[in-house]
């Protein structure tokens, strides 16, 4: 049996502006209309609370289930008619099933050929037995099985099948491949293969496990806010907001807020949340929107205490990512193959005046490792100088695969010395009067960096571009969807 | 011994803007001097990164520590110099300890006195030993021991006594409290109260219940911009943001995001992140930009399966702080006295219509509880219609103590429908034609909600004003700091 549950629809490409405009009037027309309709539409989707069939998930169609009849919810991921029979492969998310509907007993000649219009990437409920196979199906997830069951063909804006191959592999063969802006454009199906969902679900347990590793070394979640009345670090690059009858800006970093929370006794804080940067760059690494992890600790005797904090806690998420999230790095490989992401214990720490020469000297076989005492001059106004060193300072970037991931360092946290380096910076202090008073009562010695999140996941799984990353990529030129 | 580490600095208030201008002349002049003196403040504060000195934590000067001799780092809260003696009380976060300097073997006459007219909230590091002391220190959190070594006064802009003083206690007995504005003006003071340190503790364990949960249940964390190109809920109290050469918006709720992420067959997704409102509302439960906990979720035959897992999320959140943070719903309780919150399993769920008669009728003793079944007028247009009722909607909210937490709807999933209904409601089709174009191939049956974080966190420990429970509050009269 097959039950249609929600059928996708055709679209309407290159919808002219002169026929939006009739169909709004034709809408408006029938706006009158539109609570009957909604009513009938609504009581098409309406199905009992209490139905009793249980729906069966795709990844659990195993042998074990052989010969048991099931219910299945799933699209329509590819079809093939063949006479009296129809083949099609269901998926749900990254997994994919054969089914096979042929006329006879079960159904209809009718029944087939409908089947087979329907429109890939549909929604469909079937019912169905599950059927051990003698050979393996090689080209689905569960290849043990298969439904004897169902469905067509449509045009969609990519194709699927196209979406997932290998770069390259395009050219080579004759087939396609999808240009990023294509699938950026048409975000919503592009985030349905296989690759998407794994990049997507791995980057949730980048998330997890930061603050899991946090948590349990006695950090607190702290929120910041966005908006904020004066530009973070120095005025540069920010977006402006209107704020009712004044203007404001966009963070482009919770830097004040996290050193505030540290004056404010929090000891050790961390916080997940978008920060905005109004820089024209047009690379695969810039975003003027993405995730910063962020990490705020006082420490007790040297800021290495809090390098070393944040270095195991990037440890516990290679080491998260690798023993939990196999499956997704597997899909994710087939599409970019990569090699598997390495790294030490402890981490491989250099300082940045010798890093280059020992790194090639040396070679250390590691893709995570960390610069420290960086030139004063190229950080931030609020960075501690080193004091065996005016013209270097406390702090340090981390990288992965050769990128930076992460920019910290050892913070000023006496108001004197603060005023100082912000005036040397050219900083208006009126603007960050706030944040200067809040070292006036007692600041402990802290430190603290700011991770990408879409650069850790990219680099990661060995990927080529940030807006991969991304669910729905910023950059200068991309504001949609 | 005592070793001061970072001393609190007097605060010079109402400088003008005439003295600010010198000020920065002064500091220009200074600059070149800025990288010596950089070096000698850095030298100040630098210490040996092997210092073998172990800090012990306030929390654990506890009577099995009594008789060791142990290093601290601490806030002076109190002091009270008597002769040739100084008490003061020390803290760090939540807790405090009694400590004692006394002039003797260990302390000169001057230290003694230098220690009194250390700047209260000054950071020390002391070198103490452990007494048990024979009755009970109920002014501290540390009740059976106390510190053998020290410290003074100072002008704070609010003394911390006062700020955690329950309200209305200040006019009875003549003892001052201090007002909300001259707490949010020196924020990182008042957060430093036992108070404070206690909401932002139990909101950082709200925020990790929540995701716990979800992950539990299969959700997927996802990041949504919140920089949009057009207004998500029809245009309305909407902030705007310069764009390079174009125009932008700020999120009002990740709504058209997390729909997306379920068209793309993610199932159950859930993030939290700043949702901005630009709305001109001066109330106890209004903020521009606050805290969103947003889920989304396919379901198999009704949207009473989505209400069910909110409810249940919500529930694993109030067991989750009652068994967990109770330290901290005591230390509120003391400054602000509520009764512990009451929820029943499963959760109670009434019908709009009926709501306000049958809770009057029936007296439920719960603090949460759900409505259901709102009508269509007042609710978004993406809400679906009750299919037995036109006037009515799959909608429903949340209360906890009898105000609202959560709005949430079961949602169009087809692309007509959810044209006409935007048409219905004046909205401009073109600027939403992403987000229903994502329905056109193929979108499951979804419901979903939002709920707000400082809401949650105030209405669970029974306060009153949502500024209490965001870090740094946002609202039309409050941009800093």
């Amino acid at each position: 049996m097959l039950c249609i549950c929600v059928a996708g629809e055709e679209e309407q490409q290159a919808q002219s502006k002169k026929a939006l405009k009739k169909q709004q009037k034709e809408a408006e027309k029938a706006a009158k209309k539109a609570e009957k309709q909604a009513k009938l539409a609504a009581e098409q989707q309406e199905t009992d609370e209490d139905a009793d069939r249980a729906l069966v998930r795709v990844q659990d169609l195993t042998p074990e289930k052989a010969e048991q009849q099931i219910w299945v919810r799933a699209r329509i991921h590819t079809s093939r008619a063949k006479g009296k029979q129809c083949f099609l492969v269901l998926r749900h998310q990254q997994f994919t099933v054969q089914a096979l509907l042929a006329v006879g007993d079960r159904a209809s000649k009718q029944m087939v050929k409908f089947a087979a219009n329907l429109t890939k990437e549909s929604i469909i409920d079937v019912e169905a037995v599950v059927k051990k196979v003698e050979q393996k199906i090689e080209s689905c997830s569960q290849q043990d099985v298969e439904l004897h069951v169902e469905r067509s063909e449509a045009r969609l804006p990519l194709q699927l099948e196209d979406a997932v191959r290998p770069e390259g592999e395009g050219d080579e063969e004759g087939r396609a491949t999808v240009n990023q802006d294509t699938r950026l454009d048409n975000r919503v199906i592009d985030l349905r293969t296989t690759t998407s969902q794994a990049i997507f679900r791995l980057q949730s347990g980048v998330c997890q496990l930061f603050r899991d590793t946090l948590i349990n070394k006695g950090f607190v979640e702290i929120q910041t806010p966005k908006i904020i009345s004066a530009a973070s670090e120095g005025g540069a690059n920010v977006f402006t907001v209107s704020y009712f009858k004044t203007s404001a800006y966009l963070a482009q970093s919770p830097q004040l807020y996290k050193q505030m929370c540290i004056c404010a006794d929090f000891d050790k804080v961390f916080c997940v949340g978008p920060v905005f940067r109004a820089e024209d760059s047009n690379t695969h690494r810039h975003l003027t929107e993405f995730v910063g992890l962020d990490i705020e600790m006082a420490f007790n005797y040297h800021y290495h205490e809090v390098i070393d904090s944040i270095t195991d806690t990037m440890v516990q998420i290679f080491k998260g990512l690798r023993d939990r999230f196999q499956t997704e790095i597997q899909t994710v490989n087939k599409q970019y193959p990569s090699e598997p992401f390495k790294f030490l214990e402890p981490t491989l720490r250099l300082e940045y005046k010798e890093a280059v020469a020992m790194l090639k000297a040396a070679g250390y076989d590691t893709d995570f490792y960390v610069l420290d005492k960086y030139p004063l001059a190229v950080r931030p106004f609020y960075t501690m100088p080193d004091p065996n060193n005016p013209k270097y300072s406390n702090s340090y970037d981390m990288f992965m695969r050769g990128e930076e991931i992460l920019s910290g360092a050892q913070r000023v946290h006496d108001a004197q010395l603060l005023t100082e380096r912000a005036t040397h910076h050219g900083i208006d202090l009126e603007k960050i009067k706030a944040y200067i008073d809040s070292f006036r009562y007692g600041a402990p010695p802290h430190a603290g960096g700011g991770i990408g999140l879409e650069r850790v996941t990219m680099l990661y799984l060995g990927l080529h571009n940030v807006r991969q990353t991304s669910m729905f990529p910023r950059d200068p030129k991309r504001l949609t969807p």
